[in-house]
């Protein structure tokens, strides 16, 4: 019989590395991978012979190991180490007996399945830096396409003076910049050895634990924290905030986008992969179903992230409730993070600008948005309430009548007795008036060709 | 090639019954439950032939579907039906070309798949009713067995005055009966069709639309509501809501008893399941299994509920990114809650009172609980603040020099002067101070024996 | 010297009934109606006199009590009524020092708090109920005035076959209707009397418990509960929840309209009030403050309705930090909800519909959203797959070339052989494929007058 | 009138210098920081003229404006930046007309707030790090003092191996070193200017805007960003998420301490503050209200975290709602962590520590806790399993009887066997049996003293 899944949407909702990553079969490996590198450590710090290490490490394939008795063992054990001991004990016993008696020797399921999480973590921080870098060098590209590439600005959702596309994407590049220089960051932090026995002190190893836990982060190229962190638990929480945040960043690139996609705005298109968001009924239809994924997992993370913040105030040792709060919460967030990035490279990718449309909008206002631009150059000679309250006039005619803003303001005696008519389609014109839009863009690519890399020491 | 799956903790955290309701088998079958009906009201009211309802509907079987090619079809249409129905129509057409025309026809998407899911809210709401029974039955046991049997009250984790272990599994149930009655009085809000098509309208179907809704919302009893809900989400998010109430009060539950356990109480045990809770390296140990499940779901399900009601903003018809982290996030919050509960009634039967225990924490304490008691004897003699103040000296005293609350207060000229020897002992009787404790058992239990059920309208 | 405050946005994000209901007098007024009504009923109960409950009761006015004072009590007694009861001594005790003696008789801290937070929320819902009525009605009269306004649908923020505004304004308001619905049934289960004393069991009364409970609850108008809820929070929990149900309702509300008053959208505006939504800068912009308000509370509130889940695992007879964490949470909540609603009434009162807009919109598209008619047309002939592809293909080139939907394919040889020209212009036509928008108006208008009322008896 | 103040709590939930920072006096002095900065920069970059700068610089005190009409103007502006930029616009015009036409010159409300939040923020982060210095200055000598100071263990609530409190201490002090590291390297991301005028381009200072930043900047001490970052919130969300982590780890210290304090363990006091925690009600109560706080706190927090992740997703150059959603939202997650850090200083303070009582709780155990080290003596004897097996029923057995496990051990052949009298008792001393505690210890101190000071440059 087998056992129900769900996973109907885990190839949507998540990237296939990370799937991988975590899967059950990965979980297991890492604790696997923590039990025979354990028994190695011992048997060269002479805790265990150096025989029964090698048979233990033998067997630490999680291929041979039946998941679904695990799962279900994990019912009446509370969490999935101990049957996977007792499995790895039975297999070695069945090679080698006097062997069995050192498996997982002086250690404690959560070392394992602490260390075990470490790993993967280790393996999707890699993965999120290499799929960051890739879409900060397409936002890039798209910053440095698009560096004059003019449009309406927009704020509360309203017109706003005009601002170029590249400015855009360097504004969302450098939101992800910020991203990837936290993860590179918190990696000291993280990806640290978990080894504490029963109760944290390693009583178990004797004069011994020390060394063996020396060993052992070495092995496996982990840092050894200063003591055991079974029940400290701001390492993980900064993990899931540095993703939160980058959901988060990544969400609001997706809602620009899809708020630029709308038909009536037009700006933008991201060119259909085939068979990519069609309607079930309607014919006419691109959904973009990127950006619906990124937006859900913006939705979703920021709620995980609370759940792992809640979970720190674990008690004592080792805490009740607040541990198993975090083993399917961590990579759920890992998982639809990865989601929203894989589709944010691919939305990147796609977006195609149409810089004719973006021209259009800007006319059909009227060009009210520049009525900035004019207050600000009425303001020395009639003050700026008075400069303001004038245009302000003159924008809701242009608005009401359909007309553009500078022929109302032309017709005004207040405007024209202070500024010549060249002056004033000078100051109407928005190719004049984006300041430092590409100014903005070439920092930021600065910025990004400076970018520390994972093989530096970071910052 | 298998794909990774993540359910190591599947049965851990939630209850088996639960786990086939949402697995992706019975998504599926949600799906094409609503797509036989469908039909078959369509054939009623006339608007696809007898003939091609009856094909379809023979097609409308989970099993016949490949999951794993949905899940990756997925990827590309943004969400399984649009994939579903292509397969539906495909198997249709293999056995009646002419009847697949008719497959899905005038819905949309997320109509099946928003009935699907009601459809499986109806069996896990039916379970959680049951499952809310039993338990309840078991804490009313709990409550009338220990009606009278007294402990330490202790407020902000504080000996307080006794209360009796009956009224604290009455404090429980009372919860739990709101809870069940929530979820009974939600059920005709939730329990209701989706049907829009495309739109909202039915457009697609004409002049039968109204005809089709009512006669499907007929066939699969569910309500047929005012309108359309493709972008209105309250109905979710109140069962959301509840399920988060209610494991809430789970968590209560839990806690109280996990402190109960704690060794230096030990006022309850939980007789342990064989290999239930042992340690991977502490023969001692048995871990509160149960109370670590329950608390864990509800350090969970908060942030699951807040992901549902920030995902309420939809935009316009159907929205973008709203709906779809809906998806996962439900059924996991409906898995966890179904956890939390199976694991509180095994823990409930499980509960085992040491009333000598109890008296014995209450003889440690020195009976200063009771010094409230005295306090408010005196009080008309001496005045509230003084009473206290007096008191609360005694307390300090017999804390300090481990002497009995009785004995310092016998000692004191002002107590003895209002009152007598056996007053005072009287006072400090711990039996005599019990007040409503068994009064409040009563009342509870009455309520329990008044619950309505399911079969009666509800309230 | 004044203590620092936080006000500068309570009028922007909260209803001014509400503020006055939550504010530090308002709390305080309701601990010291608490302890009015107990003096008096237990001196009808004969536990104290009756001439000290008057004197009692004469002193419980807020303006008589120092708040800044009793907030720097309360960070050394852990809570503001022990403070507040000590004060109230004094009081009593300056008038007549005998009738001191029976201040807060019997009581503890949590007594005061909770019942005086009832008190509070009673006054806010039925606020929330009064404005909930006038929302629902001015919903409606937009629902039934647009009942046949059509608008192009809109689902992931793509263009969808029309609707009708009216409909749109039935969906809104079918979520309020119901939000009503679940403010009221929850009244039984929130406005019930806190009295239990230091454990619970109201011991402090000896056998008149009961009877002072009773006569208390019938006072201040409240029911009585089974027992005393000082550790279980699931009726504060409800009350939150169904206070972000409807804020998200609210919120969906807001974005719909922001998004319809976008300068490339325009159907919608929102008649500005004087003053309000202008720009410190931009002289053109009319910003949607209201929409605003109603987003940062439908982003504000889910985690607070989480904080307050999360809070419920309270400890033993009354919990260390769970409670504590309700104290600020829930009023907050509560005024959220408050400007929120009272800004969607505004908002909803002002909006005014461009039909004349709408229409354009539709053009602009080409009409290539009645795709799915002409599908279901074709179906019967073609096969749903064979017609969804053709008509796709007509909807890309009419939009690829700028062409009426209508005129691509009455070009195509295999539509003209099945459907004639005015078949074809029929089916293309907006108004003729509104479906059931009207219907589900009216339904929803039915709904919305059969709706409960506050003094019948609730659903 | 005086408007409704809602701060009954405030002194107990926040650091006094935090209230002060955050209070609206201290937000309106940041924005009017910001605007006497801006008019100075302009000046000197030539913009404006130096007399018109000074004039307005005079006026930038916030002791000049009436709040209470701030507040009042802002529910119609729909910010309090407008209102004020025409309050002291009116405030200079009375001293000097020309003057006020060049006030808040070429900025928007945004920049005013963001920047004035930032100078708030900053203030605030120095207060962080100084208690927090003094915290883990307080956690490093109880680390040391009871470096070696046994006591049991505790893991899932219930008995394990010894550890020493120094071991506890250092734990706690390990993660607030990390939190102290964290809040120092994110000043560089958070401590930015924001400049960007109405889209973000700087357009209304034409040439001059990135000198008048540029200037700007260096006159507050604040970073020059790549751009401006008024819809990419990731810089907030960073902070708030550190000190949700921060939050979470003092959470984690309070639980601790108060499961320690119950009196059934007893094994910490916390000197009590004379007036602190008393009880309206009960004599003998001391409630730790100090953990109370910072368990709320810790309840509180992670959801406002979790909102300003949620409010991410901000549109365009400035959002509708996300921006507006942080307002009150960071201001009340700063006071809380505040709260939540001077309160764990004062009880880390109080905390005192009782051996005596360490031990005797350890007895009553029977010494269970070191079946463990039994078992791993015996297991190279009989294997791993066989070893626990027995271990585990000589447990149950000296549980069950009341007995001394090393007794029972003594009388099973199994063991005297394989184990000397003296090679038994040793296992079960536990004074033997402290494996790495006070190593860790050691490690956790050497780390605090190799703590980066604020005035290093940070990591």
């Amino acid at each position: 019989m087998t056992r129900p899944s769900r996973r109907l949407h885990d190839e949507l909702f998540a990237a296939p590395a990370l799937l991988e990553c975590f899967s059950d079969r990965a979980r297991v490996q890492g604790m696997l991978d923590f039990e025979a590198a354990l028994a190695r450590a011992e048997a060269e710090a002479g805790v265990i012979p150096a025989g029964a290490a090698a048979r233990i490490a033998e067997q630490c394939r999680a291929e041979h190991f039946d998941l679904d008795e695990l799962a279900a063992s994990a019912v009446r054990a509370g969490n999935v180490a101990i049957p996977l001991v007792h499995a790895l004990t039975s297999a070695v016993a069945r090679e080698d007996p006097a062997a069995a008696r050192y498996v997982h020797f002086g250690a404690t399921s959560q070392d394992a399945m602490d260390t075990g999480l470490v790993l993967e973590l280790r393996a999707a921080l890699d993965w999120f830096d290499a799929e960051l870098g890739r879409l900060n060098d397409t936002l890039a590209a798209l910053a440095w396409e698009h560096r004059s590439t003019w449009l309406l600005g927009r704020t509360w959702l309203q017109p706003a003076p005009p601002v170029t596309f590249g400015m855009k994407a360097a504004g969302w590049l450098s939101a992800t910049l910020r991203s990837r220089e936290r993860l590179l960051a918190l990696r000291r932090r993280v990806l640290v050895l978990e080894l504490g026995g029963a109760a944290g002190t390693l009583a178990s190893l004797g004069e011994h634990g020390l060394d063996v836990a020396t060993r052992l982060a070495g092995a496996r190229k982990l840092t050894l924290p200063e003591l055991p962190w079974h029940a400290e638990r701001d390492r993980l929480a900064e993990l899931a905030s540095a993703l939160g945040i980058l959901t988060g960043s990544l969400g609001k690139f997706a809602r620009d986008v899809a708020l630029l996609l709308q038909s009536e705005v037009g700006e933008v298109s991201a060119a259909a992969v085939p068979g990519r968001g069609g309607s079930s009924t309607m014919p006419h239809k691109q959904n973009p179903v990127g950006a619906a994924v990124i937006l859900a997992a913006a939705t979703r993370v920021p709620a995980l992230v609370a759940t792992l913040l809640s979970g720190m105030t674990q008690e004592h040792e080792r805490g009740l409730g607040g541990w198993q709060a975090e083993w399917d919460t961590l990579p759920e967030l890992c998982l639809l993070a990865s989601g929203a990035l894989a589709h944010a490279l691919e939305l990147a990718r796609a977006v195609d600008v149409d810089a004719r449309r973006m021209r259009a909008n800007f006319e059909a206002t009227g060009g009210v948005v520049l009525g900035e631009a004019v207050a600000l150059a009425l303001a020395p000679h009639l003050g700026r309430p008075l400069a303001h309250a004038l245009v302000e006039r003159a924008c809701r005619r242009a608005a009401a009548e359909g007309l553009r803003l500078v022929d109302v303001l032309a017709a005004e005696r207040e405007v024209t007795s202070h500024l010549s008519s060249e002056a004033l389609e000078a100051l109407c014109d928005p190719e004049r008036y984006l300041g430092l839009a590409e100014t903005w863009v070439d920092r930021v690519l600065e910025s990004h060709a400076r970018r520390p890399s994972r093989d530096e020491p970071c910052p």
